[in-house]
């Protein structure tokens, strides 16, 4: 079956904005979080002079800074919403440096905060008082990537995109994909368990890491490294670093499986008249293109407007009330063509699809990619002072709080919308004032934790909890479950220097 | 591309044997363990009539069974291999139920042993000694499977197949299969992190179960239950009982993920002159067929000749020294058999494929199936006494043992073979002498494990320890794994009642 000729069109362009490893507009410092929040420091000791001249005899003066701008740099969250006090950060070359560092650290009482690209949206990655920053970005040696096995060594400080690069050359990927990816560590990604664009395809880390090595708060080394697949030795360890945000052990290594890189990318972009259509267009995306099928994400009018108000995008189709992106990638070029091309003929059949584009095209493929990309980065860090949250909701339910929300923040809130991985169940939800008030505060929160409870959903589908989200974890998880984390950190940690004031409720 | 005319052929017939729920050939019952194995009983308590009457009043007395003969089918494993002597078996029939079993057992200091289908390998699902066996054969309800999501909640007792057979009617599959699957049960499944023939496609059980409802020793029900793929409040929890073996807590319920069942299935049985051009073809399987690609196994002619000997197999092809199985499953039947019949092509152009048939009939499928299957069972019962393990080993080592055994133990052993899931890096090695004998067993053990921790494999792919190979833990896991795993059992089971004598070492 061929495409309907008027679905094969042009991809308008949208020139000059950098949609992978953007920054975010340059935004105020703010203030300490120590002063913000109302927490109290823990008994840890201080460091001291005597403390920064041993850290210089184990990893290098060079290694050790304590210059007040860069300091800042490792202080101060990505969205500039988080800002510690931390007086020295340390930059070990190696695992043994950094089990030395930690040894020392567990021996002197000092808390630490361990920090990947600093790419996070939860406040995890730096510190709340004054924990020495362990950067892990000298750890960035890829040590084997084998064709046949398709297993990826590396260091934890490896940053994402130049693991893709290597991977790509022995013709693999990694099997993780974010906006994040120019900065991020894949340490960091498999700290906090990171999503993204793929997890429809290939799972989440869980799946694909094979093994890592940790160094936990006294400093033993912990090798839970393997190259299987398949080891059933004993307990799987390994998953306890996955997603525990440094809090357990600071992975050192890592060991991922990586497919076979595709033959064949295509992406379509279709617009539809309703939530049900998007939900109907989704079933069909899973039996038609099953296989194939390596992204599907949605988004609302409301979040796509957002992209051409402030980066004036030219969306490649007209107006609708959703948007979906579908992306494949298979082995076969031409029968992936006309398995989509089946697929949105079958949809505007249906009259779930109303218009769309579909192409194969690298450059156009990397347009309509900007669509979903510059949406949510319009939405974050251009539309005044914008909450932002990261659901994983039942399918049917999906979008139930787009228009409650609305119904309760509007007109104070001059957006609020919906975008996210659909495929994954997974809402990234913004309601966007002019600027921050108390009222906007109130109007939004507790509210939509309280609503994610009640539908049973996760109120932090991939970002992590870090230290804006922890004291909302009973929301999500139950007494029993909370006690066993509590025990699981007392035992790893018991002076719980890792990443102190994270994850974890702090009452 | 079509298939070469020579390779489309009737497949042979192999008549009247049951291949899915077989049955080990009828074995004499082992000596109990505690007479067979030099294991000290510890210090629990043990059964008495009033704490049979206490367990009579919890789940009712027709649930509490103290038959000789039916206690002797839960004691003794499906290798007749070992032996337990438990008195009694309990058959909750609800997590309520469980839970207050194991309260009672965790105040009296009873030891239990949990049980599914009986079906390990590795004698972890029967007693040591007088374990209470809490079999989960009541709790075998499938509470729901949603076909817009794929997500099947269902009770541990419920046997494989018939979540296989409810998933289809969804239009799903449950992304896990194996021989025994007419009698194993999915909670059992999940407890040993069992691997099968789906790995390849559809991963570990890591990956696709998305929440458990455990029973901990102390009888706290511990709901770790998700409907969502992505979940990043806390630490990943339920990933502790995940192929625990049920030493850290029974798993009473559970959610797991079912892709999207295949329209289309096809199998390739070829014949290939040496392991290397097992490896080529394996490599190119893995670039031609991509995401179709649903199993990868080999064996070499001495498995496939032990189905002739003792099954009277008739194998489709000639005689080679080595044979793939490869399966396709995709979403178009067309596209999947033209990929497919181009890379067996490609494999006879290069020489690496000697000779082969490709199928897409289900009955020819089943034919082929037979050949990998019947293998295997006339090896474990039929071979005399066969020695067989399960191991991980690095992709380009994956044979070497092989000749190595041969070298060493024959002529004493008359058959040295190797097959297994070549996709996943899982090699299933036997050995078979015409009886145990001393001389036999010194010739294997402890050299095929200290040969794996030389290559730096797994000695328990899939398989787990159980019983039988908590002992040789230390040849996989270093010293730091094993004593953080001691303290997880200790932290989770403080009395160590959960399963005793099983997967940690015992001295």
């Amino acid at each position: 079956m061929l495409l309907k000729s008027s679905l094969i069109r042009a991809v308008s362009q949208t020139k000059g904005v950098i949609t992978r490893g953007y920054k975010a507009k340059a935004k105020k410092i703010p203030e300490f979080t120590q002063d913000r929040y109302q927490v109290s420091r823990k008994s840890f000791a201080a460091v001291t002079d005597s403390d920064v001249s041993q850290f210089e005899k184990t990893i290098g003066s060079k290694y050790v800074v304590t210059d007040s701008e860069e300091l800042l740099t490792h202080n101060v969250d990505f969205l500039k919403a988080v800002r510690g006090n931390s007086k020295v950060v340390l930059k070990p070359g190696s695992t043994e440096e950094l089990s030395q560092i930690m040894k020392y650290c567990y021996e002197k009482n000092l808390a630490v905060c361990p920090q990947g690209g600093n790419t996070g949206l939860v406040g995890g990655s730096v510190p709340v008082f004054d924990e020495i920053v362990i950067s892990l970005n000298r750890m960035n040696k890829i040590h084997s990537i084998d064709e046949m096995t398709g297993i990826a060594v590396a260091d934890s400080g490896v940053i994402l995109e130049n693991l893709e690069k290597s991977a790509n050359e022995h013709g693999l990927v990694v099997p993780l994909d974010l906006g994040a990816k120019a900065s991020c560590h894949i340490g960091g990604n498999v700290s906090t368990n990171a999503g993204g664009l793929r997890v429809i395809r290939y799972g989440s880390l869980h799946g694909s890491v094979l093994g890592v090595e940790s160094v936990l708060a006294n400093g033993t080394v912990l090798d839970l490294m393997s190259n299987f697949k398949k080891d059933n030795t004993g307990y799987h360890l390994k998953h306890m670093f996955i997603g525990s945000e440094g809090t357990l052990g600071i992975i050192s290594k890592l060991a991922i499986l990586c497919p076979p890189a595709p033959r064949a990318f295509h992406v379509a972009f279709v617009g539809l008249p309703s939530f049900d259509a998007v939900l109907q267009t989704y079933l069909s995306a899973k039996r038609q293109l099953g296989e194939i099928l390596s992204s599907c994400e949605m988004m609302d009018k409301d979040a796509l407007a957002a992209a051409i108000q402030h980066f004036g995008l030219k969306p490649p189709i007209g107006d609708f009330p959703f948007y979906m992106l579908l992306e494949t990638s298979g082995s076969n070029g031409d029968h992936d063509m006309e398995k989509f091309t089946s697929f949105v003929d079958h949809g505007m059949e249906t009259g779930n699809i109303l218009d769309g584009v579909v192409t194969g095209e690298p450059s156009k493929i990397n347009e309509i990619w900007k669509c979903r990309e510059l949406s949510a980065m319009a939405i974050v860090s251009r539309d005044g002072f914008s909450f932002n949250y990261d659901f994983s909701l039942p399918l049917r339910q999906f979008y139930e709080m787009v228009p409650v929300m609305k119904e309760r923040c509007q007109p104070l809130a001059h957006r609020v919308c919906g975008f996210g991985h659909l495929g994954d169940c997974n809402l990234h939800l913004s309601v966007c004032f002019p600027e921050y008030s108390q009222e906007a505060y109130d109007l939004v929160e507790p509210f939509v934790y309280e609503y994610v409870s009640k539908l049973k959903g996760s109120f932090s589908s991939e970002h992590g909890l870090g230290f804006f989200k922890s004291k909302y974890l009973h929301y999500s998880k139950n007494n029993e479950a909370i006690s066993l984390m509590k025990d699981v950190k007392n035992l790893m940690d018991p002076k719980g220097i890792l990443n102190p004031y994270k994850v974890l409720p702090l009452k």
